[in-house]
């Protein structure tokens, strides 16, 4: 029998939606989160947090929910078909954060539990998570900084834990109709519920924790890079790939909308201002080239420095 | 032995593609189609064409498109199983045109053929398209000018072929998550091959030749409409709508995507620019809030005109 404690698991998401709020709080003078508490009429429901029209954060959301159905949402049991017709619940921590200066990276953290449930048999749980990174103007020294903040939430969980996440991450945040990463990706985990509940709640508690000082530091050091109209106009551009990824192939927007969950929460994930604009390229040796040439590949950020 | 005429189609849409942009260059002096030729690697091409920055028409994307394969793809084949593993070819016009000027409606028309062969059977083959509008602010009388050309589209072809299709236009172009209309409608139909190809061919060039005389009226009508900064802002708000409907549901898209189709030319369909707001709702009372109460109801436009 396999012994699960989902209240510990919500427990930790609201400490973990509070805290990250908490320290986006810290950098933004202008803005505070507002929350919405929100109620699912299939059962469940949860508290969305988001600060608008900061001077750093044009945009963040963060949303905690916990929802449960009778019946699994055919994008949760599409490759778990044995899992069909059982009960579920979901609990989550997930934020999309979009800062106003062009030079302050685009993030995305998630992570998650899922039990699929009936009488008299054991619940088949697993966590899921991760964060990725989408610079509009690429840094190296970021980039290795992210990576090796994923590395360190990882390490201790299981020798290859960062090099199957990173390459999970990379595969998954993959436009393929653009042929296109959508960033330099983290990390990416799912279906996992290796050793022991204790031990991948641990990974996922990991995970969540080194959101933070992943990513608040790269906040920190660039936010006050001057830029004008050309950097705020391409990363308008680029952020039509970021609605592109999430409406088209995000498993996690598209298992919220079927599963009836709260529209506007999901969708926080949307930047506030985006452009498309018809078959533009970047100029060939501009800085705007350089983040197609350089970072939206995949690539080994640690490559260097674990040598 | 059914007789199909590829090359009579095929005329038929270059022609009308060449007449749609010259009559929306008409009422627009500052800008002209560009025009741009492709080849699809599996087989075939297109020649789509892009009007941007506009003083009338913000974005107007006109595209033909030719495309063949070995192998119907999943979003053709799915409600078709039986005719999985044909090879197939797809012939469309498909345009999207998003005005400056708030007053002036969205308005999207498609026509296309489809035919799915294999050697020694005949052709399965099928005629699809329609035209909907997407207003921002609503006019009762623009409406039912809107519903009226769409009606005498298809008079001559069936006694209740407009009906049919206005309410499987009112069906197909219904944003789930929101529980909204992307519009108010217009026509829509697939798998028609009704009678004879003569018969369907006729009917689709019907729905092609009444876009023009449906929405050009409209544009002239509203087009130096005044507005200012709050219309503005609730168009780009309300894009956001059209952005989820295009990468969320629609058909076309997600066939042009997995199909190989030209990416640029697929989503140009996607506004320019674009907001999303979270959570917000208009004003009770306010012009904004009639779009939702009035126009954005499925509803008989030429109710009191038929009576």
């Amino acid at each position: 029998m396999t012994t699960i404690d989902v209240n510990a698991v919500k427990s930790y998401l609201l400490k973990l939606q509070d805290s990250i709020c908490a320290a986006l709080e810290q950098e933004e003078k202008k803005q505070k989160f507002r929350e919405d508490t929100w109620d699912r009429p299939e059962g469940g429901g949860g508290r969305s947090r988001m600060l608008a029209d900061g001077e750093v954060f044009e945009q963040a959301g963060v949303n905690f929910s916990h929802v449960h159905g009778k019946n699994l949402p055919p994008s949760a049991s599409a490759h778990r078909p044995e899992l069909a017709g059982r009960s579920f619940q979901a609990l989550g921590v997930s934020l999309v954060i979009h800062p106003l200066n062009p030079y302050v990276p685009t993030s995305h953290c998630n992570v998650r539990f899922f039990s699929a449930e009936k009488p008299g048999a054991d619940p088949v749980w697993w966590f899921g998570g991760g964060f990725d990174l989408t610079p509009y103007y690429g840094f190296e020294e970021d980039a290795a900084h992210w990576h090796r903040t994923a590395k360190a939430a990882c390490d201790a969980f299981g020798p290859d834990n960062y090099a199957r996440f990173k390459k999970w991450c990379d595969e998954y945040f993959f436009i393929k109709h653009r042929n296109e990463p959508r960033g330099i990706g983290g990390l990416f985990f799912d279906d996992f519920s290796e050793k022991s509940f204790d031990h991948a709640f641990g990974f996922m508690r990991s995970v969540g924790d080194h959101f933070v000082p992943a990513y608040l530091p790269i906040v920190q050091k660039r936010k006050g890079a001057p830029h004008g109209e050309r950097e705020r106009d391409f990363q308008l551009y680029r952020r039509g790939r970021y609605v592109e990824f999430n409406l088209v192939y995000d498993r996690g927007t598209l298992f919220g909308l079927q599963s009836g969950g709260r529209t506007e929460s999901i969708l926080m994930s949307l930047p506030p201002l985006v452009k498309w604009r018809y078959d533009w390229t970047p100029p060939p040796g501009s800085p705007e080239a350089e983040l197609y040439e350089i970072f939206l590949k995949p690539r080994d950020w640690l490559a260097t420095e674990n040598k």
